[in-house]
């Protein structure tokens, strides 16, 4: 079975390429750089020394009897996406080709345009490309649980059924996101959502939580093979932010209240849940949506953890609580559904101590490489 | 009080512009004149013999002595948008200017591209103007009642109030969009919703029926100020195509089975709800959404009103049942509120025999310019 992974140089990409590989899928990564441009542009990269694709695809060739063939394409470009389809044509495409940053996405109008248009453009041309040739492919899409915001009620997955003067229906959940690029991923979703309904294409829509951890069973196997992670007030996400700080001494930031309370998901479950999804596709028509985290943590809650995990190991760290730079409600109701994927299969890793304890190892391992002037949230959502 | 009427050259801007112009607003109009640019592409042409917009505007200061600025911009160039601003510095803009044909963004990928990008980056532009320079500027954007679907449920204005598991939200009412411009429409609503919920701009979203009509009460003083009327099978809409069909003798193309029900309202009352909405501007953080239409008619209904009119004129037309080129259900339940405008003021001119006999013979006036080949629809959904 062939599995194309568009964005597959990423970090949730990269760790799925070689996952689905080593578990027997065809794979191949279509991938742009893009992401390591906006490292240059904005002077920041990974704390982890990542290789190039071309070497790391190389090395996993070595280790693995694997090819993974590489596309450098830019799926806005319409012709150069069918054209890479036609040579490696996908019976899944795994899309997690977009700009994913919230305070990336808010830094400037410029940033917000081109975090909307690339996203909802990009995935547009797939939509076409699967209308025109592919029709049975099955399209796994990365989305956000950040889609839904933070409603009173509970989140559902996808959908909702509402009983409203005697009549009832279930429609699509409700969409209040946080940004510039949770927009565009709503955008997206309903776009593929029409797609599925009106052309008839299948496609999977991975409601996707926080990600933490580095390494899996086959980023773990060599040093080229390294995956990226990312501490900067840009592209840092929470918990892995947060031990990198404790790391290096640094407070760890949390952003106002730190009441905000979200899905998370160990990236050992993000390989695994893409995997699931694939194994079972969504039916012809069926624009599915599944809610990918396995824990619910307040931001708060998870900096208390990774302190605690710190000082075990004799390492002792603040909580410092910012100026919120964004705009969101800091304490709330927040109850998402996420049986789904359980349904599937999933096995979820828990956040413990022992992870924590090893992401703060690989951590201190590469400490040095700590630029802390990245650290602190510079991109503010207002004013 | 300042009002730009942005797409002021267009069908609904242009009846508007004049109708604010003549209740004493200070008005000024920017388009970028692509709407004409459409028609020359597509080889089509409206019904009457519309003239350009610095004639229109010379006749309408010679009628009424009042100005009307005009300023030629493409809302997605940012620095063309904030400079016209900065010389007409609003209270309130009217914000027609998008591509607001459904078979039109539906003929190919690129239509369907250009019309999500030109719609999704102009309204971004605007917002982003609203919020560096003028905060406190009303946005009344036309979103359309398309951006609804059909759910089995009753259609509320913009919210619905949900009781889930023992909890109760109100929260942005489900969209199901039938066509990449409608896709558009939803897109903005949910960047309208950010930027007031997390910039505290006010902006009012009218969630437009299908218009019909021609003559306002400006618009029919001069023939140099006459609006523009479609007919062809990628910009006509569903009333006026049939009384023009049927001033030709064409058999009236009814799509599908024609079960198809919407909200309809006449353009005097577009205009008059665009004059309520600026009078009553929306609160600093209120995104607001409005039903604008005021009568439901199914497409099949205003098929047989539109044949009883002509047979009342000597007119022998017949209906034609089409091959449905949308993807769409024929049949449905459909039970939209509008109860917002008309508790702001808004008193309807609802659809009678007289608008029918007044619309066929206006058709009939002009039916020589009239090319019959492009009535029919050649924009497929699907295949």
């Amino acid at each position: 079975m062939k599995v194309l992974i568009i964005g597959g140089d990423g970090y949730c990409g990269w760790a799925t390429a070689l996952h689905l590989s080593s578990k027997g899928y065809e794979v191949a990564i279509l991938d742009s750089y893009v992401r390591r441009l906006w490292d240059l542009q904005l002077g920041v990269s990974t704390l982890t020394p990542i290789a190039q694709l071309e070497q790391r695809v190389d090395r996993w060739k070595g280790l693995s009897g694997k090819d993974i063939p590489v596309f450098v394409c830019d799926i806005t470009q319409y012709e150069a996406l069918i054209s890479s389809l036609r040579r490696f044509p996908p019976d899944a495409i795994v899309h997690f080709g977009e700009q994913r940053s919230a305070p990336y996405s808010m830094i400037s109008r410029d940033h917000a345009v081109m975090t909307q248009v690339n996203n909802v453009v990009g995935t547009l041309n797939i939509l076409y490309a699967l209308k025109e040739e592919f029709p049975d492919c099955h399209l796994v899409k990365l989305g956000t649980m950040g889609e839904y915001g933070t409603p009173n009620i509970d989140i559902e997955e996808g959908y909702i059924t509402i009983e409203h003067n005697g009549r009832k229906d279930t429609l699509p959940y409700p969409k209040q996101p946080g940004s510039m690029y949770h927009l565009s991923k709503v955008h997206d979703s309903h776009n593929i959502h029409f797609a599925c309904r009106v052309w008839g294409l299948r496609a999977t829509d991975l409601n996707q939580g926080v990600v933490y951890g580095v390494l899996t069973d086959e980023t773990g196997m060599d040093e080229v093979l390294i995956n990226r992670l990312d501490y900067d007030g840009v592209f840092g996400t929470a918990l892995n932010r947060f031990c990198i700080q404790a790391a290096v001494g640094h407070p760890l930031t949390v952003y106002g209240k730190g009441g905000q309370t979200r899905g998370f998901l160990d990236i050992r479950d993000t390989v695994r849940c893409v995997e699931l999804a694939i194994a079972h596709p969504a039916e012809p028509g069926q624009f599915r949506v599944l809610n990918q985290f396995t824990e619910q943590f307040s931001v708060e809650q998870l900096a208390l953890l990774v302190q605690k995990a710190a000082a075990a190991m004799g390492l002792k760290v603040e909580v410092n609580y910012l100026e919120n730079p964004r705009v969101e409600l800091e304490e709330h109701y927040f109850n998402a559904k996420n049986t789904k994927l359980l349904d599937l299969g999933l096995q979820p890793h828990y956040l413990s101590d022992s992870l924590l304890d090893s992401l703060l190892n690989f951590a201190l391992k590469y400490k040095d490489r700590v630029d802390v002037k990245q650290i602190l949230p510079r991109v503010k959502w207002k004013g």
